[in-house]
Parts: structure tokens; C-alpha cells; sequence
């Protein structure tokens, strides 16, 4: 079959297609508030009986629902599962916004919006591939699977059981997952695992009210117990100093080390991008590359106590809170990592900060040599024309880990992003070009894959 | 003259006092948003001329207005001035307030607000006792001179100018300054000098934009170095690290010591207040009370980076702040204190926490053994049928020094609060019985300062 009939089917339909992402785009989907979520979770339902999936929505025992889609092949038992999430990071800070987060506006190119890129552009580029088929050779030539998560931005709590459950249901032969894109000179980028991550808050409680600054000779400060506890677990060298925190990072692979060694880092467009002279530590090129991919990690996303506004106020704060996230890597798991956090603070004295968790997801990769990984970087060395970058491991997060060891599929992540979408930064956005390449990417990986051999 | 003719007015016109003073209570005027402050300023104008004061509104070069209020004897050239301030401090944390803060709502026989007691109803208690000898002899037995700040709040950063342009408008031979109260068992308190302050902002910036936080091992993260900056400040056992920063502390002096030994100190009373097992390093009584009276501190009033909403946030903050406070004791200095705090953080390896300097004030202190002292203390022990506890310094600041060392005056703080006011935090409040009382104080103190020698 060819592919140029498909092709020329979504250039033609490419303004339809962004206005499609549009309208997701407009519907908010905050999963860390719970805002507009069932509303997404049905105009994604919707949007895949428009494409011609059947579609039914998922629901566990608590957490967001989860959109299941698929599509039968005539021509083959081979299925293709794709997985994407509906869910978005919150927009704030929103005063750095130059259009609305969620008006999906269109300027210079690009859509932008909270979720123009991650996850919304890419799970619409995959409908739209399918649509292509559908509507000009009205089949298609796999079964494809899309699951779609509406929990991946606080760490998918809820998806294993439903993983589970839907073990026979989800049944393929290998899976893309959420992202990628290309690089600033259109290299497309490929990944092949995930660091885990840990999420939780810290919260330091002292008097039962916040008092007046004078009684600091006597009364604990919340904000000070905080700052204490907080500086216990990474010291200025950037070392996490939790116990053991280190004793099962796996190191990479020489295959893995090759990888990086052809991964274009394009760390000085990065530095300017943020204003940086340098790295931390003065880190760069191979070295930085590999902290980036291979180093776990303890952030701090945000911080609060006490008075907060204009100028100042003398008040001595009775409570304070950190959120952090731990990023981990393979053989890490977040368990254990909460366990030692857990123990580490109370033995440095900290036992009465407690320790809310939120999400958490563990690291995972397929193999540099699994037959997938090959046949994913010759459809975007044949679409992109350009030799595929493969990234052994990526530096985010997503529950990846259950289809690869529940599901057992090898999982390869690809999308349409660009290194300037700002994701789960103010003015996300999506360069249309970039997201109508996108859908002939994964157009022709839906071909190419009719002749993938299962392992 | 008789003050049971002042008293029986002041009796009969109580209600009307409450209603004063809800007026005033419900007039906003948060001095660290400038929220209110015009209208405010305008407002103690009207009610001293109400009273019968001449007042007048004094502006500085920049910063909120002063309003200054006289009324001349008829009998003597000796003087009493009141320092009061019509600025409060910010509402917030807003969802702890039982009525509206600026509501003036009157329950439980007390008048809730923002401000009721700090320092609303004492200014008011004030006019409310020269009202009633203006109203019932005609006259007052000595010149009464207000001056009443809308910056104390922030540190009074622009009194200075004005006292100092004022200085033979405000001269005076005895000043009363804006606080105090009973205690529990209703023993008057009080305060022969204050702490200073400096209030200060430290800023942490690092990239230029907030990223993904699966940057962590690349990208400087701001709320990481603030926390480490702010570890440099003080340790756990509260001994503040800046360097030199104990070097002029002056320890109380003998009779200052006698002082501290008679003060009853609530403490119990206080841990219960604010579910505390213990104070800061076990202390407890005479140690207590003298190091909350001698012991200089540094406080984080405040703290916020990145995410602060609900769930979790995988963002890697580009900036952090936290709001400080240091209590300073004879004879700290705030200049002084602001350049040792800038050395250390550049010594520390922190010359990139930008500070900003908000209100400052400098410790101050009356000698226990002044005359003006034992003439409120009689007074006081007359009035309220206690004997008076004289504190040597009170743990809270203010712009004192400038009535004591630049128009030399003796300045003691006394007036109608309670221990349960909640100064400075929700559900600030104002006894009726207390204002009341309060208002009868005063007029006792114009009495009997007829009858003092100047020194």
C-alpha cells in the first residue's frame, strides 16, 4: 500500500486536524485538581468514534477515568497499543502566560495551550494517523490499541489495577508510548525507558497558630523545621544525603553508553534557552548527558509558609510545606525510596514532619537491542530524514513500567514535540508543522509495522 | 479634680465608645499592601475632631501620612504624648478568621477585627479619655499631644524625616507608646523599652524560566538554594550563624534582672494557647522570659517557590523567596545587621541571594529607675488594682527610639489588650471590659501626670 494517498489525505485535512487539537486543547483537564476531567475524559470518547474507533471509557475503583479505543485489522493478528493521557499539568504561574492556558490560540505556527504538546497534540496526531487509514483505504493494516490516561501528571496512581484487570484487552505486540519529537535542526528523538518518580509533600506543623514574630525566643517555627528537614536531604554538591539512597542505581550499559555517545546534546541552545552559564557542577557534553539520563534526583517543585504577599508581615508561621519529587532510575523503586526517606528524617530528628504521598512510578527501559527499537528508527530515519537519536532512557516519568513488565511489551516513545514547547512550562505550545509531520510519522509506523516480525 | 466625674462618663458613654471603634476597625488600612491607608489617615483626622482635638495630617517626602492631634491646657505647659498607629498588619491566613477582618463584629463581648487591639482600640481608648475630660470639665489637665503612624506595621521606614522636622511640634515631657494590657489574673503590664527589627527579603533566581523537573540534574533550582541560604542563617539549636551578629548584645542589667524576676510569666498558660508540650530548647521561666526579653532572633515569616496548589507539580522552580525577621536587642543595629547578613551570604558562597530590605527599627529602652516609670506604675496600680509588672523590654518593636533619642523623652507602652487578643494573627480581638477599663486608665495617667515633677 502506499503511504502517499495517506499522506496527501492529512496534508489536506491539516487544518481540520489542528482544529480537532484545538478543541481538546480548550477543554481543561487538571488532574492534580481534578478540574474538567470528566468533561476531557467523554470529548476524548467522542473523538475517537468520530476518528471510527470504538471507544469505551475505563473506571477503577477510585481515580480518573481511562479512555480504551481500538480498531481491528482485516489483514493481520498483530496489534500495535498506544499510550497517551488526556490529563494536563496545572497552567500556573498563569501571569506568564501569553495566551489563555486553555483557549488553544493560534500564533506564529503553533498552537498554544496547557497540553498543546503533552499529552493532547500527540494523542490527536495518533487518531488522525488512524483516520487517514480509515478514511482513504478504510482499514487498517494492525490492530491498534490506544489507551489514554487521565492520571499521568500526578504519577498514575490508579492505572495498575485497570492495567491489570485489562491485562487481556490491552494484549499487543508492542507499545508507542506518550512523547518525543524531533530536535531544533529535526532530528527525530527516540526513547526507550523512563526514570521513575516519587512525589510526596513534607509538612512541618509546630504551635497550634501563628503568633507574633517577638515570641521566637520560645515558640518553634514551622518554616524554620521545614528549611532544617529539607536541607537533611541534598547538600549544595547536589548529594543526596538520605541513606542508601544510592544502592541500587544501576549504571548504563556499554550499549547504553554508545547511545549517549550519539545523542546530539544540544546543551549550549539549553543554557541560553534558561539564561545559564553553565551546568551544575560545571557539568557538559557526555558527562551532562549522562547526570541527565542515568542520575536520580531530589526536587523541590514548591514551597510555602506563613506570609506570602506585599512587604512584610511579622508573623511566626505554624505550619509549612514542601513538595519534592525524587527522580529515580533503574534498579530504584519508589517504596523503598519513601521507606528511606521515611527513616531518614527521623533519624536526623525530623519524626514530626509528615510525609503525604502523592504519586509515584517506577523506572523502567527496553533493551537498545530489542527488534522494535530498530524498526521505530528506520520509519523516523525514512519520515524524518534523519538518522534516529535513540535515548536508552528518557529523563521523565509515566507509568511505562506496567507495560513492560505487566503487558510484557517492548515500549518505545515518539511524538511531535519540539525542544521549544515549553512542556509543564508557561506558553506550552505545538508547532503545526511539527504536529502534521507527526501524524505521517505515525502513519507510516502503522505500515511498516504490518511487516514487523514479533519476537 | 474628681475622676469619678471622668469615670461616670466614661460608663455612660461605653457604647458609644464600642462604636467608635468598630468604625474605625472597619476602615482597612494594611500598611504592607497600602490597602486603606488614605482613607484611614482621613478617618483618625475626623475622630480626633470629633473629640476636640485640632489634628492635622502630616505627609513625608514618601510613605504613609502621619495625623497629628493637640489640645492645650489651660493650667500647665507640661506635656503627654500618645504614640498610637492606625496601620494593621495583613488579614491573612483569611479562612481562619471566625468574622470578617474588617467586619467589626461584636460577640462574646468583644469586638473582633483586624486591628481592634493593634492598635485601633487603644488609639481609640486614648481620644476616648480626652474626649471625656473635654466633655465633662471642659478642659484637660495637661497639653495632650498624638501622633499617630500608618507605618509601624512596616517599620515605620519614614517616620524619621518627620519627627525630626517635627521636633518642636512633638516636644513633649513624656510619651506613652502604643501597647500593653493586662494579663489573665488581670495585673497591668508595663513595657519600659522595645526590640528592634530589621525585616528583610531573600530572593533565590536561577534559570529564567520554570522547567520540567526531569531537568534536575542540569538546571539550578531556586527554592534548593534558598533553603541551603537559609540553613546558613541559624542552626537547629536556634544560635543564629551570621557572623559577629551577638557581638553587641547587651546583657540586662541588675535592675533590669529584678525586673524579669517579677514578672508573673503565663507560660502555661501560653503553651496551652498554642499546643505546645515545651518551648524552643526546654526553656522555662526566669530563662524563658529572659531569653524572649534579651535574646536577638532571626525568623522566617515567610516562604514560597513553584507549586503550591493541591496534589503535585513535577516543576523545577525558577525562583524561591523568604520573608525574615530579625529581633534585635541593645545594641544591635539594623545597618549593621543588614551588613553582616550580606557578608555572610557572599562568605557562604550565596552572593546571588538578592536582599531586600524592608522596615527596620532600632532597640530601645527607658531606665527602670526614670521617674515617669513609678508615676504610670502608681497609676496604674490604682486603676486596675494590681500592682504593675514592669517589663524592661518587650519582645515587639517599634519606632521608640526616635521619641526617646531624638525628642529625649521617657517613653513606657501601656494600654487595653489581653493576652488572648491575637495580635497580629486571626480573630484579633478587643475586650469591651478591657477597652473600657483601658479608657479609665488613661484618663487616671492625664490626672496624675498633672501632679509629675519633669525631671
Amino acid at each position: 500500500m502506499s503511504l502517499e494517498r495517506i499522506y496527501r489525505y492529512v496534508d489536506e485535512h491539516a487544518d481540520a486536524f489542528v482544529q480537532d487539537l484545538v478543541r481538546l486543547v480548550r477543554q481543561p483537564s487538571v488532574s492534580a485538581k481534578g478540574e474538567g476531567i470528566e468533561d476531557c475524559a467523554e470529548l476524548v470518547e467522542e473523538m475517537m468514534r468520530e476518528v471510527g474507533l470504538s471507544a469505551k471509557i475505563l473506571k477503577g475503583e477510585k481515580g480518573h477515568p481511562v479512555i480504551y479505543g481500538e480498531v481491528k485489522s482485516k489483514r493481520t493478528a498483530k496489534t500495535l497499543l498506544f499510550y497517551n493521557h488526556y490529563d494536563v499539568q496545572p497552567p500556573e504561574p498563569l501571569e506568564e502566560w501569553k495566551y489563555e492556558p486553555f483557549g488553544g490560540e493560534i500564533a506564529d505556527g503553533k498552537v498554544y495551550g496547557r497540553g498543546a504538546v503533552d499529552n493532547k497534540g500527540n494523542l490527536v496526531s495518533r487518531l488522525k494517523a488512524v483516520q487517514a487509514y480509515l478514511e482513504t483505504v478504510g482499514n487498517v493494516p494492525v490492530n491498534i490499541k490506544f489507551v489514554v490516561d487521565g492520571e499521568e501528571e500526578i504519577g498514575s496512581p490508579n492505572l495498575e489495577p485497570i492495567v491489570k484487570r485489562c491485562k487481556q484487552l490491552f494484549s499487543a505486540d508492542a507499545a508507542v508510548w506518550e512523547f518525543g519529537g524531533t530536535d531544533r535542526r529535526g532530528r527525530p528523538h527516540l526513547y526507550l525507558g523512563l526514570k521513575g518518580v516519587l512525589s510526596v509533600e513534607l509538612r512541618a506543623k509546630c504551635a497550634l497558630k501563628d503568633v507574633h514574630s517577638a515570641n521566637a525566643p520560645l515558640i518553634p517555627n514551622a518554616a524554620w523545621r521545614l528549611v532544617w528537614a529539607l536541607n537533611m536531604l541534598k547538600d549544595m554538591n547536589e548529594k543526596i544525603l538520605i541513606e542508601d539512597f544510592y544502592d541500587k542505581v544501576q549504571p548504563p550499559s556499554d550499549e547504553e553508553i554508545e547511545c549517549l555517545r550519539n545523542i546530539p546534546f544540544e546543551e549550549e541552545e539549553l543554557r541560553k534557552e534558561l539564561g545559564l552559564n553553565q551546568f551544575l557542577k560545571g557539568l557538559s557534553g557526555f558527562e551532562a548527558l549522562k547526570a541527565l539520563l542515568f542520575q536520580p534526583t531530589c526536587t523541590i517543585n514548591g514551597l510555602l509558609s506563613g506570609y506570602t504577599g506585599k512587604g512584610s508581615k511579622t508573623v511566626l508561621p505554624k505550619e509549612a510545606m514542601a513538595k519534592l519529587d525524587f527522580r529515580l532510575v533503574p534498579n530504584q523503586k519508589p517504596d523503598e525510596i519513601l521507606e528511606k526517606l521515611t527513616r531518614h528524617l527521623k533519624a536526623h530528628g525530623f519524626s514530626d514532619i509528615e510525609i503525604v504521598r502523592y504519586g509515584s512510578t517506577e523506572p523502567v527501559k527496553t533493551p537498545v537491542s530489542d527488534p522494535f527499537v530498530s524498526l521505530i528508527a528506520k520509519t523516523a530515519e525514512k519520515v524524518y530524514g534523519e538518522k534516529a537519536v535513540i535515548y536508552p532512557l528518557s529523563a521523565g516519568s509515566g507509568p511505562m513500567h506496567l507495560f513492560r513488565n505487566i503487558l510484557g511489551l517492548p515500549v518505545v516513545s515518539a511524538g511531535c514535540g519540539h525542544p521549544e514547547s515549553n512542556t509543564h512550562a508557561p506558553n506550552e505550545n505545538l508547532r503545526i508543522e511539527s504536529f502534521i509531520k507527526g501524524v505521517k510519522f505515525i502513519a507510516a509506523l502503522i505500515n511498516d509495522f504490518a511487516g514487523y516480525s514479533v519476537a
